[in-house]
């Protein structure tokens, strides 16, 4: 189906751009690559993948352009390949936060066809040499969609992702930055926070960490600049840490109070193994705006683009209702 | 070397208890075990263990015997073994706190050879079906030491722990807590915490909840009355909880200013990835308790002990001084 795309350009060649890389490739498309970074386009060259010299040569005649580079380089990129976009091309980015990218686009570009994208299949590991073909394979994949929304151009997005074994969510760019301050921006800032706050136990407290420390703290190892993007300008994520607070601080009372952690260990137990235990259900789907977004806000993703004489009907899964 | 102990019984076939079963008697000593529950002894019975009927009938002969219940079932089990605990037998447990058990033991067995333990070894899951005969190895093993500790018990348990290829880790009851209260309690209540607050962000965030969100909330899987066992009462958990409080209002605050999470997160990046990338050297030790304090308060363990003519030598690491 994603032979809507005669070839797509990758912008940024880190673990999602060079896993994109791999992924597009494997789905039989054909890509090019580019990275502002000499020794990072090399690396991607020698693994075999056509590397441009310039962002405008990798655009030139792509009808699809990825921007895979963290988001603070955006703003730039944009400037840059402007004049080279080819008439059509769609624009999709890979970043955590949409909303941003979406005031770059509207300022920078404001005609060209973008729909914000957010695969959510990090690691705590960067750069190329990290990059994986099935890193997005089964990742929630965050589309924006807006009442402005192309919908052709969401419908060739999506279905491409579907083609990389992902899972295409439908958003609009503030609901999925709300969601993600608290199911991206907060776990890091805890872990984090842990990092520092469980080494307070001192060397003892070093060689007794273990399992709750290892895990609690993992994505710490994130690169810091990556946690900034993340986080950094998400009011959402204001909100997030006051819910923490206000949480942590009743903990301390009863704890201090010679109260116990029971009760909050067990709504945290049910709500985690609640969210493990999910079930969802197929459902089939008209494409139109308000119903992808309704789809979306509901927990659901699609699983199939389907194209007929009557015109596109989409496969999704979802929570049962 | 520890065919000091001719019969190990074991109290409690959970987890760590169970484990230990599995451990002992693979490091060849005679093992015996006893659970409240008749389900769990019927399991370990199952599993080729000699499970006794009684405690007492589990301690009677035995010269080491783990109190290996959770902690609020401790006193009752002490005051049901006592009159059965054989002369000069040695009694250990392996409970996360360890001034509970020892106020309790003082209480009901004061004159009981007693070594506190806590092994640095437990998953989120429990229950005999989990059990590892591998689960100590490597894992980190408070054994408590105190100016009025036997020396020689000491000494008889942390071979034990060294034979079943754990570390023993010399410290006071009251600095262990401490500790455990960093790397323990307080990442089990931030990973409660992150299990119900990032569930706020509705079933659009449960779908998009990925990596760090499941490490984040690992550790909620635990059962909430084990977890409350391995906070309540511990007052050092306060004071690691208004740390932690303390640094995550500067982050809200610096994020409410449109400031940046970058110096936190670049701060828990370097505390992270020093605690993966600490060094250790060897060591010789003298058996003294001011000595193996000292090692253990410093970030050692201990590897080996060795008994020759001249008396007991130990073996260590520790970080370079």
């Amino acid at each position: 189906m994603s032979a809507t795309f005669g070839r797509v350009a990758v912008l940024g060649l880190g673990l999602i751009g060079g896993s994109l890389m791999h992924a597009v490739r494997q789905s039989g498309l054909d890509v090019v690559g580019y990275d502002i970074d000499p020794a990072t386009a090399a690396a991607a060259s020698a693994s075999g993948y056509p590397v441009t010299p310039t962002d405008a040569a990798a655009v030139h005649g792509a009808d699809l352009v990825v921007l895979a580079m963290p988001l603070p380089q955006v703003p730039d990129a944009l400037r840059s390949l402007a004049p080279h976009l080819a008439p059509g091309a769609l624009l999709t980015d890979v970043g955590t936060l949409k909303q941003p990218v979406h005031a770059a686009v509207r300022e920078i570009v404001p005609h060209a066809r973008f729909v914000g994208g957010h695969p959510l299949a990090g690691t705590e590991e960067s750069g190329w040499g990290a990059t994986d073909p099935l890193l997005f394979r089964d990742a929630p994949w965050t589309l924006t969609i807006e009442p402005e929304t192309d919908l052709d151009a969401w419908l060739a997005v999506a279905d491409l992702v579907c083609d990389l074994g992902a899972k295409p969510v439908p958003a609009t760019a503030a609901e999925q930055d709300t969601a993600v301050a608290h199911v991206i921006g907060l776990p890091h800032v805890l872990a984090e926070v842990l990092a520092l706050t469980g080494l307070a136990g001192g060397p003892l407290g070093l060689s007794l960490a273990a399992g709750s420390y290892r895990s609690g703290s993992r994505v710490a190892r994130t690169r810091p600049d990556l946690v900034a993007t993340w986080c950094d300008g998400n009011a959402a994520l204001v909100q997030a840490l006051d819910d923490v607070i206000g949480r942590l601080s009743g903990a301390r009372e009863q704890l201090a109070a010679n109260g116990s952690m029971y009760e909050l260990a067990a709504a945290g137990h049910d709500a985690r193994v609640n969210w493990e235990h999910r079930r969802f259900a197929p459902v089939e789907l008209r494409a139109g705006v308000e119903e992808l977004c309704d789809h979306g806000r509901n927990g659901g993703w699609i699983t199939a683009v389907l194209r007929d004489d009557d015109g596109v009907r989409l496969l999704g899964m979802r929570p049962p209702s």
